[in-house]
């Protein structure tokens, strides 16, 4: 019989999210009236915005004659979209981009998942803790996770940098040698970020210590604040160290459309078994072209749509209404006495679970007292213990009457 | 400096179509007039079926409702579009297969790149050769392959199947312990298939030798004769040893708008280090949904549209188009004198040099003296030296110009 990948056999059960759908089936069973609203999973609600739609239109009729219709693409993505990007998103913070340092992809979670691969198994790698589950599972299958602690709820060769309420979920720099430093700002679960300065001394760090930051930013599109910096390369000397991730699919609510880029600079280097530099952008061209055909053409047209004047106002709008969203959380949450993280430059509210209360507990009492639906913090880590999170991705309408609800609860 | 995963340091350049591209660059300079027709690569070039476009459109329009829109769909796929693969392509053959053993992503050369994740990396692979090279160049990723021969133009730890006109391009056994093997029929780029009782010899060898069969079915729409399994899972025993892979690519017109999937039987078992059973299935499941975030909405219902009674008539159409097309082209060669293979159940005529000629020599021959594109044979592995391929996805305008170009050859 073939033998498997061991290491597979090393992942834990995908356990937050069927324990979820678990607790909630059991509560609807014994209370089948009840009105359950979720704020529970990270899913936009709302419809794309109309450029995308006009745009995805006209691709698809593109597709019916043999004069305009798209076959294979560049694997790296179509220049329409990269030239899109590098001027939306980069050039108008002074950040320079080449074509050939921006990959579009059909999604961030495979990028974040795939690009440990063109590095070495024996890299030792950081993670935040909380954190998004994929980052230490892909780690997980290659091998450089160890086995799991069952008591501590942590790989052994897994570097976690905890963060909590006391350091505002900004941790500390790694005290051991490490590789790869994944941080994910504006922050997935706990909706922190952090200012131009801080995220300076991590990049600082990474130059001086010989490491790379994988830097997911997801979430950019909902900063509000100033000193917030929208990405890593805002700071001196990150294209060094640094790649990073951005997605379509919250900004522009492309979850079901699937697209994503990731920025990998010429600069950045690793290095071979003899110690000879090797050109990481090069790597993951060669990743990319090998095991990727490249994102639909009608899909491609939809993104590089919401870099128009009509899809970037659309857009801002759309964001604008999940964090409309995101403020009543916060606001519904601390007039009743919480501890709120989260909400200003984030699609995610965090909160320290009342007294009396640890992420599960509370998710229980949230469920049956107040009929909704929302993610315990202790699914993303042991650091996630006594937190709980909440996302402004329901309707106004929903959210508006959990609202209602959380005032009325007793804690 | 963050050490790179070495392996990928033994990948040989992706030299095919860069010097294909390089000589025809070249050759144009010299003679800008010359009206170059390209039957080089494997890319479909008719539009889209109606009943596809049709039906994208309709899923763009629920993009734009809050009620309709479709936000992360199961990673695995629809079941609207599983149900119909199973009864399109399946239940008509007599092979049943449950929703979960199918696994919907955005293209073959994805699926069949990632497939080996699943596997030890001491798993021993063989190949057929010539061959699709992202089977050789993921394992190469993998450190399956260890160092390559420039001599022998092999890598060490690969096991080649060698495939000629001596053996009807349907390889012997493997004489050694193999773990993996890559079979793809119809064969891209020989175009030639093997028997219900041909592939029977190597399932029954699978069970025999505890192997894994990653058949690649890629261009079973263009298969015409009786006896030639569409399907792996017509044998008898194949779902015990056997993953397929299916796109639709080719027979729909898919290459810019991505989708394929993939058949991983609940029977198929690996070991694990205490020699266990695992479940492959779900190994891949588990693969699948970690680093895969499912295929855009909007392409599966153009997918699913292509069972629909209209949309069989339009792919069947479409297939029916180059395959007159190939008819032409094996017709045409020929009539020269030409040894020519496949285009029968396939879109790829294969054809042996003329005496004189290997691979390079005639490619040049025929850009100068007929002005035409090809794919030297040599590109796709040792094998291949001394034959050519040919595509039968251009228009049949162009296909017929070469034709009577190629007649008027010298060889």
């Amino acid at each position: 019989m073939t033998a498997v990948n061991q290491h597979f056999l090393e992942l834990q059960g995908s356990y937050l999210f069927s324990e979820i759908a678990k607790r909630r089936t059991k509560y609807m069973e014994q209370n089948p009236n009840a009105d359950v609203i979720s704020l529970g999973i990270g899913d936009v609600t709302r419809g794309l915005p109309p450029a995308v739609i006009e745009a995805m239109h006209k691709a698809v009729d593109e597709m019916v004659n043999v004069g305009t219709f798209k076959g294979y693409g560049p694997e790296q993505g179509y220049t329409f979209l990269t030239d899109a990007i590098i001027a939306g998103d980069y050039r108008t913070r002074g950040i320079e981009l080449g074509n050939d340092e921006v990959f579009v992809s059909d999604g961030s979670k495979c990028d974040v998942g795939n690009i440990q691969e063109i590095f070495s198994t024996s890299s030792v790698v950081a993670v935040q803790d909380p954190v998004y589950p994929v980052y230490v599972d892909t780690n997980v299958m290659a091998g450089r996770a160890g086995s799991f602690n069952s008591e501590l709820g942590r790989y052994e060769k897994i570097v976690y940098l905890d963060c909590s309420a006391e350091n505002q979920f900004k941790p500390s720099l790694p005290t051991e040698k490490v590789d790869l430093i994944y941080l994910c700002y504006p922050n997935n679960p706990t909706g922190m970020t952090l200012t131009k300065d801080e995220l300076k001394v991590w990049v600082d760090y990474a130059i001086e210590n010989d490491c790379i930051i994988l830097f997911d930013s997801a979430y950019e599109a909902f900063i509000t604040e100033e000193n917030v910096p929208h990405s890593i390369y805002e700071i001196e000397g990150a294209r060094q160290v640094a790649i990073e991730f951005r997605s379509f699919s919250k900004t522009a609510g492309f979850t079901g459309i699937r697209c994503a880029y990731t920025v990998v600079p010429k600069e950045l280097k690793g290095k071979d078994a003899n110690g000879n530099q090797v050109s990481i952008n090069e790597l993951w061209n060669r990743r990319h072209t090998t095991k990727f055909n490249g994102v639909s053409y009608v899909t491609q047209k939809g993104a590089a749509a919401i870099y128009s004047p009509e899809g970037r106002a659309q857009i801002q709008e759309l964001v604008q209404y999940y964090m409309t969203n995101a403020a009543m959380i916060r606001d519904g949450l601390r007039e009743i006495g919480l501890t709120v993280f989260g909400g200003v430059n984030a699609p995610y509210i965090w909160l320290k679970t009342p007294e009396g209360f640890n992420s599960w507990s509370f998710f229980d009492h949230l469920l049956s007292e107040a009929n909704i639906v929302g993610t315990p913090g202790v699914g993303f880590g042991q650091c996630g213990e006594g937190y709980f999170r909440l996302t402004a991705f329901g309707s106004r309408e929903n959210t508006e009457r959990a609202i209602e609800r959380i005032k009325k609860l007793s804690i």
